[in-house]
């Protein structure tokens, strides 16, 4: 995986199928590879670069290291009227939300409300997958994943949160999904990597060395130093937050609780995943699209240029048009991976 | 309302029931004099100067300008089997979330999540009030209300979001829950005006004049200027997802749809709040108090000294100890209301 000029296009399906069976021959059962590959296919597709193509390796070598269980089957749990929960067995998150999905749709219809509650799992991935679908079935969705103890509380010293994002998605009159998915870091730790990988410094305030001391050097964040929140005391605020919802509510690990020292190779952070959706149907807000549209329109009179999600969605037109971008020599590089 | 020296402490059930007086005098019913009174008196007894009694002639000027209903009575609807509904009937939020209380707890306790969505209310007071009595009782709480067009969006030129706060309450083991209250604007719309009155300068990125050009004046922020959202285009996202959650999805205002030019004096804005209850002893984290303890716990080895809502518990102590601190001038104002 380096970086190059020269770049390929390749058909969505395509990616997918290459991707599934990289995953597949790589370790994982045909169901998990499945889902896998459509969410990396998608990031890739939409010019997510940190969470598409980029990540393979890391899956390849996780799997390699016996860490993750790449052919765990999700325990689904119907635990209260408004929850479901997933032990997924050690394995990726993606399969037990797909696992859990049509128990917690049922449930937010009836409910107006419901809550999924992913723990034992492990998320690898760009977190607006997992709530984009939601509102384009005319839903709310919110996600919390906490992951690695990489961002050091605001006033603090050493590590301890993971980037912690969280991610919305809200349905939208006439257009595509209003989705965010922000990490409450800094800066994304995938970011972190691509700066590094390209010899780029970053931005004032995004990292510390290991000795705590303040850098703008990705390569001393990535060696033993540590990412900060994004906006001081709120964004590690909220950054706690995810760590209590994504891990203490589901029963997973905290970001700093997970050892994979005996696993050398193993990048995948083995915590939990919160979702809660909403029927916006069933209350007040029942013209709850029109409305968010309506936002939409205001921010943009208001002067703000770009919406979130807005260059998501112009990729994703653009490789529906053109086919994926990927990087002739990545192409080669998962080809190489099934030989 | 000055600035001044001198301070008297007051117990904090003297100042409840002089606050109450004050409210009934000015045109509420005893039941939102008394809500509103609670309210009022806990921010000043916890330290949260710029909602406690420096708010009293903002919802002195605002009953008497008539853009609110002091004795509206909140309609409860139970919409569905995780969602209580309330319109407050151009009243305050407080009073509806009273009155839905018990609803909702039935159905937190039952569902393992619900919802309360109030519209058609005013919200003037910190939100932490609202959740951390949940928390009290066991329960993760959310809250989310928007508030009146001061806020720049990403990028923008004009004010359109509030300041929008989002509060959350988690229950802790052996100790206060652990609670946050933040606005998504870089600065609170109090602070700002405490700032003018004392004739300070704010740090820089809080705010744009009425040209929409950075500035550090208070005076120039509240003079026709705005606010910015805190850590860029993240704390802007959260933002624009408090209009959809507190506005669209209650059915109340968004932060710049109402119109109260007709009523000189009027402070408080109409919108809408939403309030998410979890209640973690349904789910797999069972022993939620206690993980919120060990995650406290690490933030501290982590050397974060200072933990969200820790100077509230400690003023509240010492109010207990000694009294609720008062400007003296303060009180012979609010005593000179009953005259």
């Amino acid at each position: 995986m380096t970086n190059t000029d020269e770049v390929t296009r390749i058909a969505f399906a395509e990616l997918k199928t290459l991707l599934a069976r990289v995953f597949e021959r790589h370790g994982t059962s045909a169901e998990v590879a499945a889902v896998l590959a459509d969410n990396c296919a998608s990031a890739q597709r939409d010019g997510s670069e940190s969470h598409g193509v980029f990540r393979i390796p890391g899956y390849l070598s996780t799997l390699a290291s016996g860490w993750v269980d790449g052919r765990a089957v999700p325990q689904v749990e119907d635990i209260a009227p408004g929850l479901v929960a997933v032990d997924a067995g050690n394995g990726f998150a993606q399969p037990a939300l797909a696992a859990a999905r049509g128990l917690l749709l049922d449930k937010v219809r009836h409910n107006g409300i419901a809550m999924l509650a992913i723990r034992n799992s492990h998320h690898f991935a760009a977190l607006w997958p997992d709530v984009e679908p939601f509102a384009r079935e005319g839903l709310v969705a919110l996600a919390f994943v906490n992951s690695m103890a990489c961002v050091v509380p605001y006033g603090g010293r050493k590590p301890l949160f993971g980037t912690n994002p969280i991610s919305f998605a809200a349905p939208r009159a006439g257009a595509d999904p209003l989705v965010f998915d922000l990490a409450t870091s800094a800066i994304a730790h995938g970011d972190v990597q691509i700066a590094a990988r390209e010899g780029q410094l970053l931005p004032e305030g995004y990292g510390v060395d290991s000795d705590g001391r303040p850098t703008c050097d990705p390569a001393a964040i990535l060696n033993g130093g540590a990412l900060l929140p994004f906006g001081g005391y709120k964004g590690s605020a909220l950054s706690m937050m995810v760590e209590l919802l994504a891990a203490a509510l589901t029963g997973g690990n905290f970001s700093f609780e997970f050892d994979w020292s005996q696993h050398p190779g193993a990048k995948t952070p083995w915590t939990g995943e919160l979702l809660i959706v909403i029927d916006p149907s069933r209350g007040a807000g029942s013209n709850f699209a029109e409305r968010t549209a309506t936002l939409v329109r205001e921010m943009a009179a208001a002067g703000q240029t770009r919406q979130p999600g807005d260059r998501r969605y112009r990729q994703r037109a653009e490789s529906a048009r053109a086919g994926v971008a990927i990087a002739s020599e990545d192409l080669a590089y998962l080809r190489g991976l099934l030989g």
